[in-house]
This record gives structure tokens, C-alpha cells and sequence, in this order.
């Protein structure tokens, strides 16, 4: 439920991190980076892996990611020009989808800012049927599992 | 949790609608609206609801709300240049708190694209400590009640 | 030049206005939508007129408008909630390439609060190839002459 | 004028470079960084440099400075995960304005990509009247001028 706040994830939940600069835009009228960015750094943290792991070329993929559900938790507001640091780990891998945890990290901070999940289902580009998860996608994977 | 999706919401499960029309750079590279842009689509129509029902001005307000936690599952993409409508409800009422429940209809469907829910505290501007939610911010809420 | 500030264009100065309703993270920290979202109307209303007159399908048009310049003046703010109207003409036609002229008008405004321009070439849309205007634009724009 | 295009300039021609990385949603549909998106690389290349600085803090300044007029040219295209280089120069000088000229550089491009001008006015943040620039502004801009 988006109403239930959970534990506070740690820099050790998380198997790799991607450095994100924040933008001027970033920032709304409160000063602080608006919640609808934090899914701007996830989209990016997840496509960014995957094509520079050689699982996704984004103009010529025949099967890609379709989100179908996000959500986050916010604890700690971040302003431009910070520099976040976005935690990923494989939480849960089915057949043909994949659910991301995320977690934004300060400069210096061991809990997340914020934290959220992230779930992508496989499906063929042209028609968006569900298909396995491609062998290029899961060598990225394997490297994002974290011990629980 | 993120990965399960919930029973599709309707049109009568929400009080009120907000048309937003989508804009070219909403769409992503596969041609549909991006799920980031879903978050700004439901900022905009809370916050619209508010100020026009005299409850929030964004320049001098001294309480605000703040964005705590938020999620959201896709069933349907949308795509430039649909007008689409935000329904909106609130779903549980605390005393510092609201959680709102949101769907994305498309022109004609019954059945929402895609529905989230958004959770306000209401915090002082200058330090973010949390109060009560003002009475009239409780004035337009008292307007998105719908009986379960 | 950037620099230099043109005389501001009024309603009568253009063929067709596009409302763009604002929404929340359009503005910045400063509490006025952002030079950089002006740009995103501009695009909105150019490309909005298109496929609905017929002469562009985003998913599959082989020949598209490359964006080679643009360009805007601002000379009075704007604020969510607002809605705006674009104003739109057609200010330079060539064989490949269209200049718009475009102009950002507040509610009950007859000056404009911005103003700019905006340079389509058409292009393959496979290898970005400088092509004719396709005859369903031409058809468009006609529409979008105002006498000088 | 936006249709005309001027020579591309090279990396000598700026001052400074601020590395910025793409984002998942800076590509729009056809592949490709937005053009509205060089607009955010400005703001916050110029931002990032002012804050950097101390001569900008985002919460209490002020005096700050307003963007009266931005352009540019787009001559070859970027797209996500890119890296690119903005560089920046101050073109000109006045009382209370500034025009810098910024060059969106890919990794190993000597020719910009794109090409642009931003002009911003000191300005009261409460009031918006000009005033003239800061000294603690004035600093930063001396390390950011090229001979011609």
C-alpha cells in the first residue's frame, strides 16, 4: 500500500549504483527535487544497465521492457545541483518479468532518500505480447541479485 | 507491492475528472507516454483541485503538501495527442494525511489506462514539520469522498 | 540575435491558437513556468496540428519535420494553473523547410507573454534525408498563412 | 533569425565544459535527444556554474537571474545513454545582463552538435525589476570570457 512507509533501504541492500546529476528543472516550486523525477532517475538507472550491459539497443530491440507498475517511497528531499547515486537490485525474476528495487542515495548518505520498485515485463516491440526474458537481458540480471 | 496487480478501477470509482492533454514529449522512443509522465498527471490534477478550490496557493500557502509516497500499474498506454481524464478519489483521510486514489482514462473507456495513489502529509513551508491538514484543504477533500 | 528583444506580437498576428492547460512541475523554483516548457508548446502545438490535419501519424509517417532551430522571447510570466494559447502561423515556406512563428498569449491577453520561432525540415524519417514538404503538410499550412 | 544557420563552433570557442548525462525520456519518438531537452542542458549548465561558484543559492538569493531570450541550432543529433559536454562562454556583457553562448559537444566531437544563446537578466526575486548584476555573479562570468 502507498500509504504504508517501509523500512529504509541501506547502501548494502543494493548491488550497483549509477550516479545521476541533478537538473535546474529538477527542482518545483517547493525547491526540491519533485517526486515525479525520482521515476526519471529509475527509468534511466534500469535502461542505462541494460545498454551499456549490451541487452538493449534502443532503436533496434526487437523485445523490450514495458513497465508495468512503479512506485516510491520518499523520506529525504534531494535539490539541484546534487549528484544522487540510484542503488538497483534484482528483487524478484520471473519468466517475463522483472521486478527492480531502487534506492536514491545522498552524497554521503548510507539511507535511501528515497526507494522504490520497479517492475518490467518483456514483450515483443511491434504487438506488446509477453515474452521469456532474452539471455542478454538475464547476464545483466545475474549481476543485480542481491543475498537477502 | 509493486508487482501485483490490483482489480482495474472504473470511471464510477472516482469522484471527480481532470482532462489533461498529453504533449508531444510525453511519448517515449516506443511511442507511447512514458510511465514517469503518469506521476506528473496526477501532481497536476491534485494540486489543480486544490487550487481552484481556494485551498493551496502555490506562491504563499504555509502549508503544503508533500508527496510522501506514490505508485502506480499500467494496464493501457496512451499516446500524443489523446486528451486523457484524471479521476480522482480520496481513499483514506488521516490527520496529517491524505492518500488519494487516481485512474487515467482514455476518451470513452470505462476501464482505467492506468490508476496509482498518491499520499499527501501536510507539512510548515519553511521546515517541513507535519500538521494538521488545513480546513480548507479539508473543504475540497470532503468533495472527493466516494462510498466503497 | 538572442540578445536583441523583437517587437511583441499580438492575437491578430496569428492564423490558429492551440490551449495548452500548464501543470505543476512546468514551474521552476522560482514559482513561474520554465523558459525550457515553452519549448514543449511550441512542439505540442505544431505537432498536435499536424496529426489532426492528417499530415503526420507518428508511428508510421516515413517523412517528418526535424526541429533545426528555435527560438523565444519572454516578456511576461506564467503560472500553473494556467492555461495558455499558442498562437501559430506560418511565417516562411521553402521547398524542405517551414519557419513557424509561434506566440504564448495568457487568458484575456491580446500581447503576447512570449514569442519564438520554430524550423521544421523534412526529412526521411530512416536516414534524415532533407526531402520535399509532403503534400498533406503543404496542405496544413496553408491553412497557417496570415498576410504580412 | 531562427532559419538561418550560423557556423558551427568548436570546443576553442568556450570556456568551460559541463559534462551532463542523458536521460531514459530525453529521447522523444524518433530516437533522439528533444530539442526542447538543450534547453534544460542550459539552464542548468549555466545554474550549475552559478551555484558552483557562489554566486547562486537557489533558496535565498535576491537577486536572480531571469531568462529573457534563448536559441538554437541543432546540427547533428544525440541520444540516450549519451554523455554530452556543454560549453559555455560569455558573449556579451551589459549592466544587468549576460548572454552566454553554449555549444552541446558528443564525446569526441570537436563541432557542436548544437548551438545556442541564452540571455538572462538580474532581476529582485520578489518584484522582478532589474537590477545590476552582483559582484559575487560577476566573478564567476570573468573566468567565462574567450577572445574573439
Amino acid at each position: 500500500m502507498a500509504g504504508e512507509r517501509e523500512a529504509r533501504l541501506r547502501r548494502r541492500d543494493f548491488a550497483t549504483f549509477i550516479p545521476i546529476a541533478t537538473r535546474w528543472g529538477d527542482n518545483d516550486v517547493y525547491g526540491h527535487v519533485n517526486n515525479v523525477v525520482y521515476y526519471a532517475f529509475f527509468d534511466t538507472a534500469v535502461n542505462r544497465l541494460l545498454v551499456e550491459g549490451g541487452a538493449l539497443d534502443v532503436a533496434t530491440s526487437d523485445t523490450v521492457g514495458l513497465v508495468v507498475s512503479n512506485s516510491c517511497t520518499f523520506f529525504e528531499s534531494v535539490a539541484f545541483p546534487e549528484t544522487v547515486e540510484v542503488g538497483l537490485r534484482v528483487e524478484r525474476l520471473g519468466r517475463s518479468s522483472v521486478t527492480y528495487q531502487l534506492g536514491v542515495f545522498r552524497a554521503g548518505g548510507d539511507e535511501a532518500a528515497a526507494q522504490g520498485r520497479f517492475v518490467h515485463v518483456y514483450v515483443t516491440r511491434a504487438d506488446q505480447r509477453p515474452v521469456a526474458i532474452p539471455e542478454a537481458v538475464l547476464r545483466v540480471l545475474k549481476g543485480l541479485r542481491v543475498a537477502d
